[in-house]
């Protein structure tokens, strides 16, 4: 059975990596008004992950680990500018992906996979860093996220690129109508997915499709026909558009007769910006938190999984999963190895989503430099917890809007790496209720805990970190 | 289509009223264990409500009005003693049921239906009280909650009756172990409702059987069978057992061959009570606060509809839905018409169920003698705002654990009659960001929702509170 796709030269890999689409924002997953028809078909079809998770609650670091299958702490995609602080790709930043790091499509390249990338890249701007230079084939998208308008004295409007070709800007050529919320940017990936995936099965050629979409990341949009179609505002409309292009894209796959030659995994990589909810923001569901942080809302993603024929329909896992499972998995999938000569973080679901296996492993939970918190079973052990700062919150910006869990949540950096904060994730998945210190079960889980913790410190060689800024005035 | 059950003279109903089981406990509402395989099934065969209320956020007035149809205010089940509390019928209470009020059992037994009340009344104890004096036939269970074990002083343990006959009590016929969790309660109910099942089946009756069980109440319990199989602890292993019971249940009308002739619905008496949480209390999922409380925590309740061949499977409504009209629609069933002599809250849901039609009501949120909130359409207005007060909040008593919205959940009442605080509940189920009182919407919404709630009030003739305690002193 776990055989059956490796004999099939056309088997095919098709990801759908949501921007910032929260675990809540599914009907599926509870979102009250139900309007995710095709991503809850999907999970009725497929697998549904309740216990997946992102390599880092923002974005370019959650999409290298995807793409390396390596925490980003190793993979270069972090910052020491700061302690615990995220770091992505502006326009500004003068890192990316490192030529060191091995992509998935380079790997599957090489077992004759044709590899393409629709929407955001975010993994650096400069042209070495460019996603025909690291593995995709072809690609329509761009590198940064669609902020603007800018005024194009300090900054130009972000680029559009098909391929090696930059052919327009946003705003400027790809309209995107700040005050309407109108875009008609999720039909265009849309177009080129489908149009990609019909080539691909002409030509009989294995392909992989990495689908970065992203008009859930303020400035949230959606296409005239989905404006003003949702309960939940344009944020909404903006959740249905894509549900409704992942029901088209998956409708393709079976129309060309391909269904059962292509596994498709729809995730998230990072959890709703509650800072910008609810006009531009989602739902984190119960968890704590959101974006920027190692709390539940923050980095337990949506996950489903589809192939018809190999998957059970309707199954559910509990498998602890992670973005960068989807490396290790896709590898195996084309019948490769991972790469043998460093770390891979990443492991093949396979097993769990073919077998039913539930396959032990832990969850790191980083930002930035620092691990804050591991999960190990179902238990949670905060080594340091902070959302975000007094200064920031006192002007408006929080990561935890109307939620606030004394001495979990807070606004200064906490240290509890001598007697983390322990949450049990079945019991408390809101994180609100820490295990006393002086109980026997805080004792058994952080006896396991600790020791887990232990052999990721000592194995643990940090890369080069590519995120840091450079002092301004001495540039 | 709708007058088919009309015909069929065994025509039965079935309800299952879960003590405060929260929105967020049910699998398909996204709780993240997803343990209630036989609701989530129940739900895929029958319809969801996902817009679904309780008359009150409290055990009693809840039972009151789904037994009557009308508000609490109006059928006596609140106090005067304080503004805005909430009163149950706790045992040294004098008050319950008035006579004047006409139950849906007293209702149902002109049609021919026999009636049985399996589990908590909760809406009185002393003899003119008794369910079997308010159109029940039979009755296994107690008229009160498990509180205990009393000291037999100054008051004894919570008896449990079979009809007439108290049987026994609590703790010391009844054992529930507050150590351990274990008490087999939930299957003498299951057993009670099998039983009844068969027995009109048999002798081809049309009946009414209300469900009304209680293992998610504090002191939670569950059988051994159920003891330590939840990842949620307790609380969860009570809802695995209520999950399997009624699974069981749904199995043997299906095995009796009278499925197609039994409407069931399945919901719950209140949000729930955070104050118990995380081992004693569930989860709201999203909602804001719990028990108690007028925010949708409290009050937005879990609730599927069941009637294979009648029913489309898989349906999702968004129809505002309340306990109450479990009155109306239980009567239409029947082929009843309402009482035309007293106000009548609940409306005829059918039409909503067969036909998908959408019905315009707004939804009233009482707490004791006053009407906190109002809902119209996806809007919700407070007309006064609390959560509990700081006296209780300072000794650790806390309707919303971990959630804090500034001026929403406040810890003293808070007038809002000229200005309510205005929420959209579809951008905003989680009641974290009130609308401008400045902005258009906020004016639109609120000349729809004032005009609702004048005619409310003109037309709103309290009943003689039923709830009021004494002074024991002057006792």
């Amino acid at each position: 059975e776990a055989l059956l796709w490796k004999s099939k030269s056309t088997l095919t890999s098709f990801g759908v990596f949501c921007l910032q689409m929260g675990w809540g924002d599914l009907g599926v997953f509870g979102e009250p008004s139900k309007e995710t028809p095709n991503l809850d078909q999907m999970a009725s079809e497929g697998m549904l992950f309740l216990d997946f998770y992102t390599a880092n609650p923002l974005c370019s670091p959650s999409r290298a680990a995807l793409l390396t299958g390596r925490l980003p702490v190793r993979n270069g995609f972090y910052t020491t500018n700061a302690h615990a602080r995220n770091a992505y790709t502006p326009q500004y930043i003068v890192g990316g992906i490192p030529d060191s790091e091995l992509l998935l499509p380079e790997l599957l390249k090489k077992a004759g996979y044709v590899n393409k990338i629709v929407g955001k890249w975010h993994l650096g701007h400069r042209p070495q860093f460019h996603p025909l230079k690291h593995g995709f084939d072809e690609w329509f998208g761009s590198p940064n996220c669609h902020f603007g308008p800018f005024d194009n004295r300090a900054f130009p409007n972000i680029p559009v690129y098909r391929d090696w070709e930059m052919i327009g800007r946003y705003y400027e050529d790809f309209k995107i109508d700040l005050k309407t919320g109108e875009a008609n940017l999720t039909q265009i990936y849309l177009q080129e997915a489908l149009d990609f995936i019909s080539k691909q099965q002409a030509s009989q050629q294995p392909f992989f499709l990495y689908w970065a979409i992203d008009a859930t990341h303020a400035p949230v949009y959606a296409s005239k026909h989905f404006l003003g179609t949702s309960q939940r505002g344009l944020y909404g409309d903006a959740v249905r558009e894509i549900d409704d292009s992942v029901g088209k894209i998956l409708k393709h796959l079976q129309n060309l007769g391909i269904s059962e030659n292509t596994f498709v995994f729809f995730t998230s990589d990072n959890g709703a910006a509650l800072i910008s909810a609810p006009k531009q923001g989602g739902s984190n569901g119960r968890f704590l938190c959101g974006k920027q942080t190692t709390f539940e809302g923050g980095m337990r993603e949506p996950a489903i999984a589809w192939w018809p024929g190999h998957i059970p329909a309707g199954g559910v896992s509990h498998q602890l999963g992670n973005v960068m499972d989807l490396f290790t998995t896709s590898l195996s999938l084309a019948g490769l190895q991972p790469p043998g000569d460093r770390q891979i973080d990443g492991i093949d679901l396979l097993p769990a989503i073919l077998q039913g296996e539930l396959i032990d492993r832990p969850i790191f939970y980083y930002r930035g430099n620092e691990m804050m918190a591991v999960r190990v079973g179902l238990y949670k052990a905060h080594y340091w917890t902070w959302s975000n700062s007094w200064e920031e919150y006192s002007k408006g910006v929080d990561f935890c809007p109307g939620q606030n869990v004394s001495g979990v949540t807070t606004h200064t950096q906490e240290e509890h790496t001598t007697l983390p904060l322990l949450f049990h994730l079945g019991r408390d998945p809101g994180e609100k209720y820490p295990l006393s210190f002086a109980s026997n079960e805080y004792q058994r889980a952080m006896e396991r805990i600790s020791a887990v913790v232990q052999q990721h410190r000592v194995t643990m060689v940090p890369g080069e970190p590519q995120l840091n800024v450079c002092d301004k005035a001495v540039m």
